[in-house]
């Protein structure tokens, strides 16, 4: 299964009005299985640096299929994979990328935050995540 | 005059409106002032090829603040400015890339198109120009 | 659909048993649908400059959904798409790259071959293509 | 003396074998003694992120002509050599990578593994080097 735009349209739809809520500018970006753009929004007012690092969130979240912050066990100082951050292309394993996953559980793709703080983009990344679920996954019963 | 998001929402459906009418599925980019990105959609069915050349294009229209296709006249063979191509990472110096304009005259972003054949990327990315004109330069007489 | 090791194995082994037939060493590479690398052989004695050949005819394939060939109708120089080989850090349009589709006519993938002369390297990428098509689509009757 | 297909197919199918037995899907990638691709082969279920960590570990082993996570001793916090992991484009100095030597014990190549954590990495890069020896040092008793 493919992501689709429409799918790719309630994650930036969903996310912004999140970010509203916290009274955030933030850049959303949503890849597919392949880490290909799919959609990107950058809301006004956020910082360019946000786009890159939206990006990289997601695309870290969909190569390793995994929340990016989860990607931080593995390459953190005392973990065993030294400067795991370095390899492919640089990874952003802090929160704002969750993986986005179709009926059969696949990784079909993942969404990326950035914008606010760590905490603040985590929330808008999950609140996105939350609206495609349940969009999406009606006869699901776990992610 | 930064581009808005208001008006990159307007660039995106109004491209997306013309490529439906062409039976196209096309990618469209839209950066702002800096060649930055303010949001991209690839619409379900383009080729992941679209992606960097919606881009490019677009990138190449701001960073020269002319058509696209119009910087071919300062790189073709017999022009000049030989390898003009290689520069700024690389031009797509055909139909589908213009910039977008302020009140004041002065460029703000510009959009991309890529999907189709080049007459067909130009005309949606002529499309979508239009509808920002006629939505956001309404006092004003010529482009 | 995926592609899968096994079918990736059957390019890879199909390819390889025509270019000794043909007397060569060539490069074979195996992309996903998102243009990762799935499988790589080299075989003893080709250049290194194939490495990076064979992956991006593949890359070129799956990017455009055509193959390599075909999209050099949209670079070459009394085409419109002036310098289009720049885009996607630099095509390959030239003979070698085929996608591989699956049951659905989906791509899934692509095939590069490079070592040979174009036309040899086209011979053999195409024998790997009918091996691909002959084990994993018996119910289609066109390709 | 180069590293032959014949070579490299050993460790790939030394090195599935054992993850399988491990129940892991990874990368194998296997490179020359110039650091250039020999063979690789992607498990079907390892992540996308693997395909570069792999490459990256057997790199780091050629390049240093040790077991990339010897490699560490030289780049950690402690060590003078700061900032070593960011030279040849970013090391991977974790368990994975280990040099393929020729009987003159000159590196002929390497191996990398990835897709499972690094000790797990670790085990199935030794089992494919143990397999490596026993086929092609018949008559060395140390490597």
């Amino acid at each position: 299964m493919q992501l689709t735009s429409q799918q790719a349209q309630v994650v930036l739809d969903s996310a912004e009005a999140r970010a509203r809520e916290l009274g955030l500018s933030v850049v959303i970006a949503v890849l597919d299985a392949g880490a290909h753009l799919k959609a990107l929004r950058r809301m006004d007012g956020a910082v360019l640096a946000s786009i890159d690092i939206a990006i990289r969130k997601a695309s870290t979240a969909v190569l390793f299929q995994a929340n990016s912050e989860a990607v931080w066990d593995y390459c953190k100082p005392e973990a065993p994979a030294h400067f795991l951050e370095l390899t492919n292309r640089g990874l952003a394993p802090f929160g704002g990328g969750i993986p986005l996953k179709g009926p059969d559980s696949a990784v079909i793709g993942a969404l990326g935050i950035s914008g606010g703080t760590v905490p603040q983009d985590t929330e808008v990344a999950q609140a996105a995540f939350a609206a495609f679920e349940a969009r999406f996954k009606p006869a699901r019963s776990n992610a």
